[in-house]
C-alpha cells in the first residue's frame, strides 16, 4: 500500500520538477488562499477530532496541540506565503569546473523525490511540512497522528483542491492512512521508494524512526542544551541569556536543560540565576555547591541525581552545576549533552574558541540565548525541522536542506584511458 | 567492547582536530614513509593471510584482492601521499552572514568525529580509508576481513608507528577485531559512539549494513549503470562510449550493465556495437529487435530474461534493448537502474536537458564514459567511496564529503523577544 502511493508521488513529481520556481510559488499562494477560504471545513474536521480527544481525555497539552482555531488556520496559510517568498532551492550550481580531459562538470542541486513526515499531534505540521517539501520538488508522504485524522485528510484535500488549479499534479502530496501503527512500519522499510523519512515529535517517536527505518531518515529534536558562564562572563548578559534559554519557550528543542558556572563567578552569579529562574517558576535541580547558595539565601532546590543530567524536560524545569573550568564544563555537556546547541557566555575571545573547538554541537552559540537555533531566527524563512545528526544537513533545516545534489558531466565523446 | 573503542578513538580525536591541516599533512608523509619502510614486514603479515586462503580455496578473484605486492605496497603509499596534498577540507566557511539583530553566523566544515569503516578483503581499504578519514580530522573504527586479518593488523600498526612520531594520538586509528562478526552488528548498533558507518564491497555486505544499522550510514556501490544512445547520436562517440563503459573496468560499480538504443539508429548501431562487444568476449542478454539483428549477422546472444535488466554483473556481461524513444528510455532505466549513473549519448542539447531532468541518479554523463564517476577522474583527488544515497554526500565522497557542519553564532547577549 505504501508503495503503491509512492508510486504514485514519484510519478506525480516529474509535474514537480518540469514547474518552475515561479510555478510552485504560485501553486503555494492557491494553497494558503484554498486554507483559508475552507476554515471552516477545516474547524469542522479538527472539531471531530477534539470531540474524540476529550472523551479518550487526551493530556490538555496534548489538546492545545490539536486545536486548530481561525487564528491559527490564518497562521497556517501565513506560514504557507512566507515559504513561497523563498528563492528556489533547485538548479542551483554548487560547483562547476572543466577537467584536463575538456569534460565539463557542474553539480547541480535538485530534490529528494519522496520524502515521508512521520509526526504527531499538532494537524498544522501536515501543512507546515508540506508547502516546504513542495516548494523544494519534493513529493510527499505525510504520516501524521492517528488522532488529528479528521483535520489532516481535509488539510491534505484542500491543499490538493489548490494544486488541482496548477500544472503540478495533486498526487505529489499522499496522506497516509493512520489508522493503525502498520503504515508507520511499511514506511520506514520502503527502501528505494521512499528517498528520506523526517521523524518529527516525541523522542520516543524519533527513537522509533531512527531505529526501525531502512530509509535514510534525518533525526530531529532531542535537545539537552547547555548555558556555560565563564569566569570572563559579563554577568549582565549572563543572566537574561540564561532566563531566556530555560524560560522563552521550555517545551522546545534548543530550550536549555542545564546551566553551568564557573566556580570564580558561583558566588556573584547564582544568588542572581536563583533567584530569577526560582520567581520564574522553574524547578531547580543542582549539585552541591549550588546548593548550598541557594540554601544562604534561602531558595528551594532539589539535589540533582545522575539521571537529572541527561534529562530533556521540555518544562519549566533546570539543572545547575558548579564548574571548575571550560575544560570541565565542556566534558560535562560531552557526558550528558544530545549535541544540539550550547552557549558560551564569556567576553574572553581565547576561550570562546577553545570551547566551540571542544564542542560537537550543531549549534555554538557565544553570548547568545540557544533558543535562536531555528529556522526562522536563522534566517531560513521557515524549518521543516533541527537536524541533531551529523549526517546530510545539521541544525535548522529549511528548503536548501531538502535538496540533493546530481552531478552532471557534458564531454564530446571521452572515455577512461 | 566497540564503545570503548569508539570512546578511546573520539577522546584521541581531538589531538587531531587540535592539528592543523599542516600537521595532518606532515602525518600522512610519515606513514606513507613507514609503510613503505615497513614493507618486508606486511608481505609477511599478507603471506600468512593469503596461504590461509588457499588453503580454504578461496576463490582465485578474492585472493588477488587480498594479496599485497611491493608494488601495491608502493600505491598504498603514493595514494597517502597524494591525499596529504589535497586541500584542508575542515574550518571552511560554508556559509556566513549577520542578522538584523546583529547577531553573526557562520556555518564551518568539522570532521564527523568517529567513522566505522566496514569493509570486505582488500587490505589496502586499511589504509586507503584511514588517511582520507584522518586528513578529514576525523577518528577511524577499522572492520575489515578476518581474510585480511594480519595485513590489517600490520598496516594499523605500521600507522599508529608513525602517528607516534607527530602530536596526533595513535589511538585515532582502532582495528576493530574481525575474528566474528559480532563486531560488525556492535559497530553498526553503536549509534551515539560511532557517528557515521560506511560500508564498502559486496551488495550483500552493504544491504546488510545499510538494513541493520542504527548509526547514520551512507550506502555505497550497487550500480547498474546504463548507456542511452539517442536518436540524435554521434555514433562515432557511441561506440567507443559503450565499449568504455563495459569493459574498462567491469568489476567496478560505474561499469555500465545496460545498453539502450533508439529504435531509428538501431539497424545502422547495434551491428557495429554488437561486433565489438562480442569481440571483446562480452557475454549479451538482449531484447528481440536485438537478437533479429545479431542473428541476420551471425553474432551469438542470449534473449534476455526480465531479472537481466536489474543485475549488477561485474562482469563482461552486458544487455541491450532498443527503445522507441528518451522517455521510454528513461522510464526503462528508472524501472531497473540504480540511480548510480547513466550516459546519453546525442548531439540534441534539448534531449540531453530532457534526460537529466527525468534522470533521478547521482551521474549523467552527456557524450561520455560512465566511467568517469570516479574521485581521481573528477578531481577529488582520492574517494573513499562513492556514494548511491541521497542522503549527505552523492556520488564520489573526497575528503570534503567527510566532513558536516556547525553553526556558529556570535552575539552580544541577544535573547528571543
Amino acid at each position: 500500500m505504501i508503495a503503491e502511493l509512492a508510486d504514485k508521488a514519484r510519478l506525480a513529481a516529474r509535474t514537480l520538477i518540469a514547474a518552475s520556481g515561479a510555478e510552485r510559488q504560485a501553486a503555494l499562494e492557491l494553497i494558503a488562499k484554498e486554507i483559508l477560504e475552507s476554515a471552516s471545513e477545516i474547524l469542522t474536521a479538527n472539531s471531530k477530532d477534539m470531540d474524540a480527544a476529550k472523551s479518550s481525555e487526551m493530556a490538555s497539552s496534548m489538546q492545545d496541540r490539536l486545536l486548530l482555531t481561525q487564528d491559527r488556520i490564518k497562521g497556517i496559510a501565513d506560514g504557507a506565503i512566507q515559504v513561497s517568498k523563498l528563492p528556489n532551492p533547485l538548479g542551483k550550481t554548487v560547483r562547476e569546473s572543466t577537467l584536463p580531459n575538456g569534460l565539463h562538470l557542474k553539480q547541480l542541486t535538485v530534490p529528494f523525490g519522496v520524502v515521508g513526515m512521520v509526526y504527531e499531534a499538532r494537524p498544522n505540521v501536515t501543512v507546515d511540512a508540506a508547502v516546504i517539501l513542495l516548494m523544494s520538488g519534493n513529493a510527499a508522504l505525510l504520516r501524521g497522528s492517528s488522532s488529528a485524522a479528521n483535520s489532516n485528510e481535509v488539510l491534505v484535500n484542500v491543499m490538493k483542491r489548490a494544486l488541482a488549479k496548477t500544472n503540478i499534479s495533486p498526487e505529489v502530496l499522499q496522506l497516509v492512512p493512520s489508522d493503525d501503527r502498520s503504515t508507520v512500519q511499511a514506511l520506514l522499510h520502503a527502501r528505494g521508494k521512499v528517498d528520506l523519512v523526517i521523524p518529527r515529535g516525541s523522542a520516543a517517536l524519533i527513537r522509533t524512526v531512527v531505529d526501525d527505518s531502512t530509509v535514510p531518515t534525518i533525526e530531529t529534536g532531542a535537545g539537552v542544551c547547555h548555558v556555560y558562564v565563564d569566569v570572563d562572563a559579563d554577568l549582565a548578559k549572563a543572566l537574561p541569556i540564561t532566563i531566556n534559554s530555560k524560560c522563552h519557550r521550555p517545551s522546545v528543542c534548543n530550550a536549555a536543560e542545564t546551566l553551568l558556572v564557573h566556580e570564580k563567578v558561583a558566588d556573584k552569579f547564582l544568588p542572581l540565576a536563583l533567584a530569577e529562574l526560582a520567581s520564574a517558576g522553574v524547578i531547580l535541580n543542582v549539585d552541591a555547591k549550588t546548593n548550598e547558595i541557594a540554601k544562604s539565601i534561602g531558595i528551594k532546590v532539589n539535589l540533582a541525581s545522575e539521571s537529572n543530567w541527561s534529562t530533556e524536560y521540555n518544562a519549566l524545569e533546570m539543572n545547575i552545576a558548579v564548574v571548575p573550568n571550560l575544560l570541565a564544563a565542556a566534558d560535562h555537556i560531552a557526558k550528558y549533552g544530545t549535541k544540539h546547541t550550547e552557549s558560551i557566555v564569556t567576553e574572553n575571545q581565547e576561550s570562546a574558541a577553545k570551547f566551540i573547538s571542544l564542542s560537537d554541537s550543531a549549534a555554538i552559540m557565544v553570548n547568545a540565548s540557544t533558543r535562536f537555533t531555528d529556522g526562522e531566527q536563522m534566517g531560513f524563512g521557515a524549518e521543516i525541522g533541527i537536524s541533531n545528526q551529523k549526517l546530510h544537513a545539521r541544525g535548522p533545516m529549511g528548503l536548501e536542506q531538502m535538496t540533493t545534489t546530481t552531478w552532471i558531466v557534458t564531454g564530446t565523446g571521452q572515455i577512461r584511458a
